[in-house]
C-alpha cells in the first residue's frame, strides 16, 4: 500500500534529506519546490525518486550544496548565473528577479546558466516566468544517449526545450519535452515489461532500426521526429554549450565521472514581455481565441493541460508515494 | 531540355518579371534575392517556380508591390517592421540594420513583422543574420494544414522556424524545417507519381492513419514527430500571432480570399550576438568542436550541407530550369 503524504510534506521530507546530506538551507528549499510541484501535477520521475540521486551527487562531491550562485549583468538584457557548482534550481531562483525586471523593462532578456547540475524538468522553470506575466522559453542539454541523423552512436542528450505562455484567467500553457524520441527510462520500462518500442524510437548498435528495447539500450535512441528533431537537438547544444561558455553533452560527459547524477553544464532561459511586442491590448485575448479555436477541434487538448489538471487535486488530497521509495528515503534520513 | 541560367540571369529574370507586374524596383530586386538564391542553392520549390504566384498576388491586389515599409523602435531591442501590406523580403531588409545594431549593442534583439506575405524560406533570413556575426531564429505561419494532437482538421500552418549559427570560417550552419511531418507539395507528388507515404505522414479525414497520399489530402498533414512536433507548431502560432499581433494561420485563412499566394501574416526574428553571452573568446571554437566531434560520426552531416554544396557549383556552372517553367516566366515578361 503506498503512503499518503501532502504536498507540504513532500516538501518538508525533501528539504530535511537535503540539508541532512550537506545542502544549504536555501538549496535544499529550492530543490524541494522543485521535487514537490512535480509530485504535486503527477510528473512522479522528477519528483521524490530523484532524491537519492540528489544525495548521491552531494556525498560524492560532484555537487556543492553550500554553492553560492553569483549574478553578472553582461549586458542590460543578459543576465547571467554562475551556479559555481550547485543544483540548477536557487541558480535560477537567484536570477529569477533580475531577469523579470530586465524582461519587462527592454521586453527581452536572458538567462544563461553556468556551472549548474540540472536534475529536473524545465517546465516549472518556465512556468515560474509566465507566473509573472512573461511568456519564457528553456532549453538544457544533458548526457550523449540521442544519435545524430545519418549516424549509430550516442551524440546528442535529451536535451530538452519548454516554452510556457502567460494566461489572465487560469494556469500559463507550458510544454516541456526532450529532443529524444523517447525516454530511456521509459525504453528500459518497456524492456523490463517485455513490450516493444513504437518504430522511429531507435537503432541497434550497428545503426539498424528496431522495435526491440533491450537492441535499443545496447543502441541508441533516435530524435524526435527523424532530422527534425537532430536539429532542434543540435541548436540546443549551441545555446547551452559554446553561445554561454558551457560544455556540450559530449564534453560533459567526458569531464563527469559515473557517479552523482548529471554532469555541471549549462541552461539558457530567454523571457518575452508581450506588452511590449506591438500587441499590448491584445495579446491576451489573441491567444484566447486561438486556444478556443484549437480546443474546439474535438480530441484536442493543450499542451501540459494533463499535468496540471492533477494540480489541484493534490493541493487538495495530497499524493501517493510507494512504500519501497518511502523505505528508501527514510533511511537517507535517518542515516 | 531545361534551358541554363546563371544566377544572375534568374535575378534578373524574376525582378523584371516583378516590375513588369507592378512591383517597386525595391520589392522586386528583394525578393529577385530570395527566388536566385533558392535557385542557387537547388530550393527550386522556393525559386523560380513560386514566380506566377508572386504576380498572381500582385495581379489580384492581395500584395501592395509599392509598399514602403516602417520600422517602428518597440524597445531599444525590439525593432518591429510593418511591411504595410507587401512582400515579406524587403520589409527584413528594411529592419536589417536596426536589428544588427541593437543584438549588437544589448546581445539579443527581435524583429517582428507584420503586414507582409511570405512567400518563401527563412534559411535565406537567418543566414542572412549569420552572416553578420549573430545567431538568429526565424518563425512563420501558415495556412491551416496541420492536424492538432488528437485531432483531425487543418489547424496549424505548416509553420516553419529556421536556426542559423555563424561560422568564422566558411558558410554560417542554417536549418529550416516546417512543424508539418511533410510538405503538402511532397504529398502531392507521392499521389502523382503513384507512391504511399511513410508512416505518421497524415491522416484519412475521419483521423485514421494512412499511407496513401489521395486520403492524406482529403483529411489532413500530422505535425512532425507527433505531439511535440505540435507543440513547436502552437508555439509558432502564438510568437506570430498574439505576442506581435498578427493573425493566426486559421484567422488568416479566413481573412484571406482563395487567390494571390500566402495570406498576410507574422514573423518573427531573433538574433543572438555570441560576443555577448559569457564566452566571446570560446564560443566560435567551441562549436566547431562540437561540429567536429558530430561530424567524425559516420554517416552524419551538417544541417543545411547539402542545400550549401550546390552553392559555390551554382554560382559558376549556373542553374537549369525546366521548358514549361520557362515559357511560363516568358509569358509573364511579355504581357
Amino acid at each position: 500500500m503506498p503512503q499518503h503524504l501532502t504536498v507540504d510534506e513532500v516538501h518538508n521530507l525533501a528539504k530535511s534529506i537535503l540539508v541532512k546530506h550537506g545542502c544549504s538551507d536555501g538549496h535544499a528549499d529550492a530543490v524541494a519546490d522543485t521535487v514537490s510541484a512535480a509530485e504535486r501535477d503527477h510528473a512522479h520521475s522528477h519528483g521524490l525518486f530523484r532524491i537519492p540521486g540528489y544525495v548521491e551527487s552531494l556525498t560524492a562531491d560532484v555537487v556543492d550544496g553550500n554553492a553560492v550562485p553569483v549574478i553578472n549583468e553582461l549586458t542590460p538584457i543578459i543576465q547571467q548565473v554562475d551556479g559555481k557548482n550547485c543544483f540548477a534550481p536557487l541558480a535560477l531562483k537567484a536570477g529569477k528577479d533580475a531577469l523579470v525586471r530586465a524582461a519587462k523593462q527592454f521586453g527581452m532578456a536572458a538567462m544563461p546558466l553556468i556551472g549548474v547540475h540540472h536534475f529536473s524538468a524545465l517546465w516549472k522553470e518556465t512556468e515560474m516566468f509566465a507566473e509573472e506575466g512573461l511568456a519564457a522559453m528553456a532549453f538544457t542539454a544533458y548526457m550523449p544517449t540521442v544519435a545524430p541523423t545519418g549516424g549509430s552512436k550516442p551524440f546528442y542528450g535529451t536535451n530538452p526545450m519548454s516554452f510556457a505562455w502567460p494566461r489572465k484567467n487560469g494556469l500559463p500553457m507550458v510544454f516541456d519535452q526532450a529532443s529524444a524520441a523517447m525516454a530511456k527510462g521509459e525504453v528500459m520500462l518497456a524492456e523490463r515489461d517485455g513490450h516493444t518500442l513504437p518504430p522511429g524510437v531507435g537503432i541497434t548498435a550497428d545503426g539498424t532500426p528496431t522495435t526491440d528495447p533491450s537492441e535499443v539500450l545496447k543502441g541508441c535512441i533516435l530524435p524526435f521526429g527523424g532530422y527534425k528533431g537532430a536539429s532542434i537537438a543540435l541548436m540546443i547544444e549551441l545555446l547551452v554549450g559554446p553561445l554561454i561558455g558551457e560544455a556540450s553533452s559530449v564534453e560533459a560527459a567526458k569531464r563527469h565521472g559515473s557517479v552523482g547524477g548529471p554532469p555541471q553544464g549549462g541552461e539558457l532561459v530567454l523571457a518575452f514581455d508581450p506588452e511590449k511586442f506591438g500587441n499590448a491590448d491584445g495579446w491576451a485575448d489573441d491567444a484566447e481565441s486561438l486556444f478556443d479555436s484549437l480546443l474546439s477541434i474535438d480530441g484536442t487538448r493543450l499542451p501540459g493541460a494533463r499535468r496540471q489538471s492533477h494540480r489541484e487535486d493534490s493541493l487538495q488530497s495530497g499524493v501517493d508515494v510507494n512504500d519501497g521509495l518511502m523505505e528508501q528515503l527514510n533511511k537517507l534520513l535517518d542515516i
